[in-house]
């Protein structure tokens, strides 16, 4: 294998629409390291299991039992800078030109929550207070890494299986702060805004109202929370979790909804595990930009995506979807699961 | 399994983002079926092999030898209707609302070129007349589509490898005529025409220019196509092929540039070939839509993406991509392969 100098990373923009990229050969592979790695197992050495504390970098923050000290055993949840971060913390974002072309120095954050000890257990099958308290320091992540007025978004989201990136087994998710507002939330905020403007109500508002009323998309409700297949689903079974009632941002949550969520997503994710047996799933946090200026059109929400069809190579490369699975099909199963 | 009666394809767009998705039925399955499908291994039975003319839909055209007789032996190329369509041909639009949200029939053609006779051949390793043959048979349906004035983008595409989204192993491609336009479209002809509108000049010719003259994300240079990996490639090793001379359609392409670019997508899939062990790839023609007014400032171009990396789940999720190779890398490997 070839020593290759490797560049920091960049956010490079798409110049015909306008897409930001982070590319980030930090990260990267030789091409034939590619093909090892589709061929690799996961198992072995876990760089998340206890004992193993010395072997990423130090925590950020933690859960623990006891007053045990930090980076030792004792904890119940850690938050670490990610060991190979496709963001550098360091330097500043130097906006320039290449051409044609827009770049920027890739900064940001880019954190790790290891979300229990037991290796084998998966967020699904972990009890409603430990997934209340996964989600609590989402939020605590949020609202500290909110502070560097450099960053303009929080992604959270969590890859779970290797079909659905997760290159470690251990139940984990992920914190990446951007100094860029990906294109589809710059999406979801512009139609938000365009419906409000004409109808002076938020859509997802709307929609929650019109999907608990006519129920064929409904999988729970709940006071506070509800869950849905969406009228045009991506994917097959693709779900989205939102409050019930109107709330902008994320980090806004109470500690009391915060187990209302856990218990809600805990539900769902049972649901999916026992309709789908098990399948790989990636979830995502979709809410406000980090302004001071906030979106008061928009309605922050879940989406979960159980990745169970190959047919999605074209799909995810066109932008355009064939979804073989009515939403209201995947509902009803959904629905009708004994749990 | 359950005797579900099926409802015909609809047409569905995303209220928030104005996505347009297709909701198949008839190609679904039930949930069962999916995990079964995901064990399923590729072999046995191929209906499109040579003898099984009778077992799939007649053929619409076909290159023949010999003056051989329509759906039997002889063929070297065939295109066929889609034996499970994701949108059908019979009925009307019926543009349409269900409370807030809008939908319509999915009326639409899904046809299927089958590339050769021989299963085993992949388009790759075709004599370039051969591919030249199906390239300008895909130039063909689309001129004979476009007569039916309810279409407004023809999409034609391949899967490649199970893990691209391909159902069968026999080399195939495919054609989807649409009465709408794929969001991913409106977006680069907007941002096509918002550059144009400025700098009086095409961005794609201006990328070419650019890539030309730096050479450093150039693969393939010749007097009529360029081949480079694009300066914000969403994905390792995506690559684009672009006519060198400014052109709106691909439909517009001459016989003698059919044989030019079949050059050209042999050699380039040649190389990705051996820079990736024969990875499974998508590749999909992006040409402007169907209108009398056509697109002046756009330029065609084929996009090929090979699936070599699974830390793709969130980020096609989410429209947000980490690429881990720096297109600059990838195109110094495709450079110095030796064929």
């Amino acid at each position: 294998m070839l020593d290759v100098t490797r560049e920091p990373p960049q956010l490079r923009k798409d110049p015909i629409i306008g897409r930001w990229v982070i590319i980030s050969a930090d990260r990267g592979k030789r091409p034939h390291d590619w093909i090892v790695e589709s061929k690799k197992k996961v198992g072995g050495f876990c760089p998340f299991c206890p004992g193993n504390e010395d072997k990423i970098p130090p925590e950020i923050i933690a859960k623990r039992e006891n007053d045990s000290a930090p980076n030792k055993l004792g904890w119940t949840i850690r938050v670490v800078s990610n060991k190979f971060p496709a963001l550098q913390i360091e330097g500043d974002l130097n906006r320039r030109e290449e051409g044609i072309f827009d770049l920027m120095n890739g900064f940001g954050a880019h954190e790790v929550i290891i979300e229990c000890p037991d290796h084998l257990i998966e967020l699904a099958d972990l009890h409603i207070n430990h997934i209340r308290d996964v989600f609590w320091i989402f939020r605590e992540r949020i609202v500290d890494l909110k502070k560097d007025i450099r960053f303009k978004y929080i992604l959270v989201f969590k890859n779970h299986g290797i079909a659905a990136g997760a290159s470690l087994e251990h139940s984990h998710s992920q914190i990446i702060a951007l100094p860029i507002i990906p294109k589809r939330v710059v999406e979801e905020l512009n139609g938000a805004q365009k419906y409000y403007s004409y109808k002076e109500r938020c859509i997802f508002c709307d929609i929650i109202r019109q999907e608990t009323q006519w129920n064929s998309r409904l999988v729970i409700s709940n006071p506070n929370f509800i869950v849905f297949e969406p009228f045009a689903a991506r994917f097959p079974f693709e779900t989205w979790v939102l409050p019930a009632r109107h709330s902008v941002s994320f980090k806004d949550i109470s500690y009391e909804d915060t187990y209302e969520l856990a218990a809600t997503i805990k539900e769902t994710l049972q649901r999916l595990n026992k309709a789908l047996e098990n399948p790989p799933y990636n979830f995502i946090i979709h809410t406000s930009p980090l302004q001071d200026h906030e979106f008061s059109e928009y309605h922050w929400h879940i989406e979960i995506i159980p990745i169970i069809t190959k047919v999605a190579g074209f799909e995810w490369g066109s932008g355009f979807y064939i979804n073989p699975t009515p939403p209201e099909e995947a509902a009803n199963t959904l629905r009708e699961i004994q749990l």
